[in-house]
């Protein structure tokens, strides 16, 4: 369980509001609208069933390829960095997202074509980027198809991508209709190749419905408070920043960054442009880059601050003092740990002192219970808000032009 | 030369702003006041100073770990990233920033001490990240100090770190008073890491100088113009987005983040917090995640487009057709990077379409030449917007109090 704390002022909320927040998301989960509240549930039996035939793909592959970009991508990248240093015998991740070639090529090095494992990741199985590069690895490691058992595919039941694979008799899994995108990562999405990479993703769906059955019991009211905090003062504030101390965090971060942008950035019912703009910063880092710029410029952000009680790395600074060095010798004999933690404190306060509107989440350990739990935090927070806004909080119309313009080019120059 | 085209209205802007952004920065830099116009001449002779030891340096080391975090990595980081594809057998870089242990130990883990070069940055010599890193590599791996040939200091010409260079007698660089943290990188701090490492230094500050010419000759307008739109519609538009087109640009767009956020969020002369925020994305991966906040979310933000006509790898998407996925194959056939500069045009052209301010910068293709013509573009850009939001562009404030915070903390606690 992590700890939650508003510094905000919750008291001239109008409780309506809170209320509006959480029977919008009580309707959306027991309606079946939305999907992703029942995954925590529903995935174990898929977890279950992916233990069971672990050994054996476990003595063939050492690497997994992830072929997927944005919603089927960023999620896997943020378990696997957080969950990596007390996981460390997973298998290695390979991730092919971007059409640029440089990273294409510096990923498909990295690939023994005979010890890896390819999974083709695509809601809408008609993703650009990850069907080239899937033709890509086909052609580049002359990879057999019909009947292969080194390619899995993740996708919409009907989808191009799942005609497909069934075309080709490959392994499959199915996104459920009604769970979008990016928040598909307890769906196969991120099941399939997180637990076939090693990882406890039984124990992260646990945290996650532990976290949900606390939420639906209303016991974890600060979320209700803070999404209806955010909404009412979405024009004072239009940024929202997530201050996460490690560098374990930064893949979450941008797990987070599409999340709350991507549901959040829309035109409301009467046709007016909302939406909150999500900042991902890393302590101690950021606080030689952005914290100025929060600190004095102008108030139009609230600010998470993330931290970390315990640390899997027990690493000490010297009790050593160095002739003219000695101004640093006032953290000698302490862990980095330590000083990390002191560090976001430190800044939080003089955050705080400036005037800007804060919270803190507090992790006791990185553990899979607690990835399970702030998944499902950060995903109900984007309903909630979403709810609030009045919008479409579960589609992405404003991409598709890009899309159509793109298709249109190609034509004309062929 | 890159290429540069500003599609917001600049008809409307006043005349004298534009002269006064210019003018600003004349007197900075003809006055001696700001430092870093003067870098891509007086760098030269510390560049040929160091290829003149480049042999024995080559000889004895493989890898460079860099100690320094903020303006001490930030543009090191963003020039290895961009010139390694044209550059593959330069040294290998471990950076050792930020206080997370578990980042500590994994860098750790890369360095063979005996083949490794040391080099300490930090400009004020007491940044405690850096000084506690230091201890630790010191303790771990048993360097010694006193005369040795394997640590380098970079730093001011009287800190505490320079004074501790000088009592072990270490090789030490100078960055000169009037160059700001964040400016820094043409002086010492990115010349001697980079250089020692085998990339072209020279032809970087090359680049950078022509473009400084060309800015000081009024060659350049565009720019001046794009950073009085910036500041007169600062309230309209508080967010700047860099959406540039490849993996490459990533530690580029934080140098960028950096830079612009921590020069310009500040109190103004009469009090005021004023400030523009960047945001850093990457092409296409962002097109999943942030964009459909940039074209349906509030029009709250300008937004630069770069990308790069050709690319180092010349990697086609196959011509290939596979059943049921045929609706791809209108990429087939091209080069990966066709389509991603396709995916940028058509990004640039929908969200042109939704009423959002444009600009886009072209680069032909990465070298040396190129990123120097960048990082003298942000900086000049920088320092006009903090100018014309007449504000102290140069210090950092703000962010004191924390570190103040900190010590009091383990004053207390000891």
């Amino acid at each position: 369980m992590l700890n939650y704390k508003n510094y905000f002022d919750v008291k001239t909320l109008d409780p309506f509001t809170v209320e509006k927040g959480f029977e919008a998301v009580r309707y959306e989960a027991q309606s079946g609208t939305v999907g992703y509240y029942h995954l925590p549930k529903t995935s174990q039996a898929l977890v279950d069933e992916l233990k069971s035939v672990y050994h054996e793909i476990d003595r063939r592959f050492n690497t997994i390829a992830i072929v997927g970009i944005g919603g089927s991508s960023l999620g896997i990248k943020a378990i696997e960095r957080l969950l990596r240093p007390n996981t460390p015998n997973a298998k290695n991740f390979v991730y092919l997202e971007n059409s640029d070639p440089i990273s294409i090529m510096s990923e498909m090095k990295q690939i023994d074509k005979f010890r890896t494992l390819f999974v083709v990741i695509s809601k809408s199985g008609g993703t650009v980027e990850t069907l080239s590069i899937f033709k890509r690895l086909v052609a580049s490691f002359e990879l057999k198809l019909e009947n292969s058992d080194q390619i899995y595919v993740v996708s919409d039941e009907d989808s191009i991508l799942s005609r497909f694979a069934d075309e080709n008799n490959l392994r499959r899994f199915v996104i459920p209709a009604n769970v979008g995108g990016r928040f598909s990562i307890l769906s196969a999405v991120g099941m399939v190749p997180l637990t076939l990479a090693g990882f406890d993703t039984a124990a992260i769906l646990q945290g996650a419905q532990t976290f949900l059955d606390r939420f639906w019991n209303r016991e974890e009211e600060h979320m209700l408070k803070k999404a209806a905090y955010y909404v009412t003062h979405s024009e004072q504030y239009p940024m929202n920043v997530l201050f996460a101390y490690s560098d374990t965090f930064e893949e979450f971060g941008k797990w987070v960054v599409q999340l709350w942008g991507e549901s959040l950035g829309k035109k409301n019912r009467r046709g007016e442009r909302v939406g909150l703009t999500p900042i991902s910063l890393i302590g101690s880092v950021d606080q030689h880059s952005f914290l100025q710029l929060i600190i004095e410029g102008p108030l139009n952000k609230t600010v998470t601050f993330m931290h970390v009680e315990h640390s899997e790395e027990h690493l000490m600074i010297p009790n050593m003092s160095l002739k003219h060095l000695e101004k640093s010798d006032f953290v000698n004999g302490i862990s980095f740990n330590a000083l990390i933690n002191a560090q976001c404190m430190a800044t939080m306060q003089s955050v705080l002192q400036s005037g800007v509107s804060v919270d803190e989440i507090a992790w006791k350990q990185i553990d899979e219970g607690s990835v399970g739990e702030m998944i499902l935090y950060y995903e109900l927070l984007t309903s909630i808000s979403g709810a609030l806004l009045e919008i479409s909080t579960y589609d992405q119309p404003g991409v598709e032009i890009g899309k159509l313009i793109l298709a249109e080019y190609f034509k004309k120059s062929n």
